[in-house]
């Protein structure tokens, strides 16, 4: 009997976890997203990561459309076994679908929201229209 | 009539929102842990991370048994408004109850999960025994 690296993970009451996925060689903080076991081990398998989207309830290849692909570099377990952190390599340098570098954009300056990291790509050009 | 910045935040049902805690200086992603409104904004009275403790129901100020504070250097909203990320100077250099700096400490290697940073201090010496 073998034991599954799956398995060591506690998953939520809906099959999934949280995962944190940052620029490797940079550091910085990409986006946030959840997994469920299917898309974990495609993740792994594919080398690319496969998120599941919580809102359409589907498999989620992060890059499908805008070619932003999550290269995997690593991936780290949290002491509670209930987190993931996915180092990556993010293909075109935006993660976010406002065309910035990261989702994580707008800073809390005085009691207010600021967007603080510049657009790079118009959004409307990075993703195929119908 | 003022607007009110935790209002622009999709809290949860449960009325929380996920938070990301890294070191500001370093970029290494430290923990992952959840606020309610009346810690987010206790935290940014104090200066220094409050979390709700899920498991315990009750405020949880960081540090405040091991001394490893977290002082907030920066607090950032994602593109969805439903996650933050805390950039943070982490005192004592240790986050993680296991006394290591990060609690993503679990790396995969070859199908195992494989603990790939040091204990810097016995977690027996860290907490204060009853």
């Amino acid at each position: 009997m073998t034991t599954n690296w799956l398995d060591d993970i506690k998953w939520t009451q809906d099959g999934l976890i949280p995962v944190i996925a940052q620029q490797a060689f940079s550091g910085k903080v990409l986006m946030f997203a959840w997994m469920n076991r299917e898309s974990l081990q495609l993740s792994i398998d594919e080398g690319y990561a496969v998120y599941w989207s919580r809102s359409r309830q589907k498999l989620w290849r992060k890059g499908e459309e805008s070619g932003h692909r999550q290269k995997i570099v690593d991936v780290l377990l949290d002491c509670d076994e209930d987190v993931l952190l996915l180092k990556v390599e993010q293909e075109g340098g935006i993660a976010c679908h406002t065309g910035r570098e990261s989702c994580f954009y707008r800073q809390l300056n005085d009691g207010k929201w600021q967007a603080v990291e510049p657009v790079l790509k118009d959004p409307a050009t990075i993703y195929k229209q119908p």
